[in-house]
């Protein structure tokens, strides 16, 4: 079966929701990120990088969320949950490829600077600049995904399952979606899908 | 025909050796950094967020490398480009994304610290760490693809042209590749097919 390895909240749920949508068998293991278990022996052996998410499967472990989305529609191919036409299966990479290199890696500066910064006054400036690097990335996926519904337009797929991390985000992060309307309206049909639900509960989490 | 946007030696790099790899029919379009041409009314018409590649198709403009590696991949299936098996697919894809999200984005610390810092001296101090973050990140790089000899072992793929980028970037960048026997030996193997060297000399730069 199926190990998705996570934590609380984190990226990881981009992935937890796909398995979800997938209706794929799978196991949840909770990695203590209080307790520093990323980067303990055990998780390193499975993650070198010592993040979430991972999956292990039984051909072996699959780390990076854009590639955990993908094999799981391809290995759920019935839940339709990524188009199979090339040029519409590469808008969908496009977005979750943005979403995983410049919005996740904006957030990471609010307080995880530390990984690109030693000195603490470069790394409370980061924290400071955050929010507003992070506003202007999210309004370019205002504007590219419209009034959707989704990502795609009137498919469902696994970028919606990682744009709603972004902005489930959001506004803990400092970004107020108030000002991104078609965002908030994605985050609000994203939490109406019974399967978000299940995976808010299950991850001890509440909607926004 | 396709249209790739690029600058010499920038991450666009990767995508023109995929479009050369593929057999691709393909015009060049150079981007003037240096004339801000990434930042024009015509340029941001193409791609919003300013930035190289972004490929032109007959169905649109696609930005973000590993969207475009895979589109290359998938519309030029029979060079063989991307597994098929998705298992070996998402193999491949984890390595573009780890690329993009991880080791590219360190890379941007060195010259585009402004993006996520104000203070100059929260830049340069990102710029001063950026060797080390860069080398750790590529250790884990030198530890899975081993002697290869390509990043997926026997078959040559995509992740190869994204990889080479940043094993050509790694010695100005401040990273000894003498460090790294497994990803030297790879640069070496890239710089020696014919379209690697092609493409290097489209773009007026040299092997490393």
């Amino acid at each position: 079966m199926l190990k998705l390895f996570y934590s609380p909240g984190a990226v990881s749920l981009a992935a937890h929701i796909a398995l979800e949508e997938a209706g794929a068998p799978y196991e949840l293991i909770r990695v203590d990120f209080k307790a520093r278990q990323q980067r303990s022996a055990d998780y390193l052996a499975i993650n070198p990088q010592g993040r979430v998410p991972a999956l292990a499967t039984g051909e072996g472990v699959l780390t990076e969320t854009p590639a955990i989305l993908v094999y799981v529609a391809q290995a759920f191919r019935q839940a339709g949950l990524a188009p199979e036409e090339p040029w519409c299966f590469a808008r969908m990479l496009s977005v979750i490829s943005y979403v995983a290199s410049t919005v996740h890696v904006d957030n990471a500066h609010i307080n995880r600077g530390y990984r690109w910064a030693d000195d603490p006054d470069a790394i409370a400036d980061m924290r400071r600049k955050a929010p507003a690097v992070m506003a202007a990335d999210l309004r370019l996926l205002e504007d590219r995904i419209g009034r959707g519904p989704w990502v795609l337009g009137e498919q469902y797929s696994v970028a919606d399952a990682h744009l709603f991390v972004m902005t489930w985000w959001a506004e803990p992060d400092g970004v107020p979606l108030k000002e991104f309307p078609n965002l908030r309206a994605h985050l609000d049909r994203m939490q109406a899908r019974p399967a978000v639900l299940r995976v808010l509960a299950q991850e001890g989490l509440s909607a926004r």
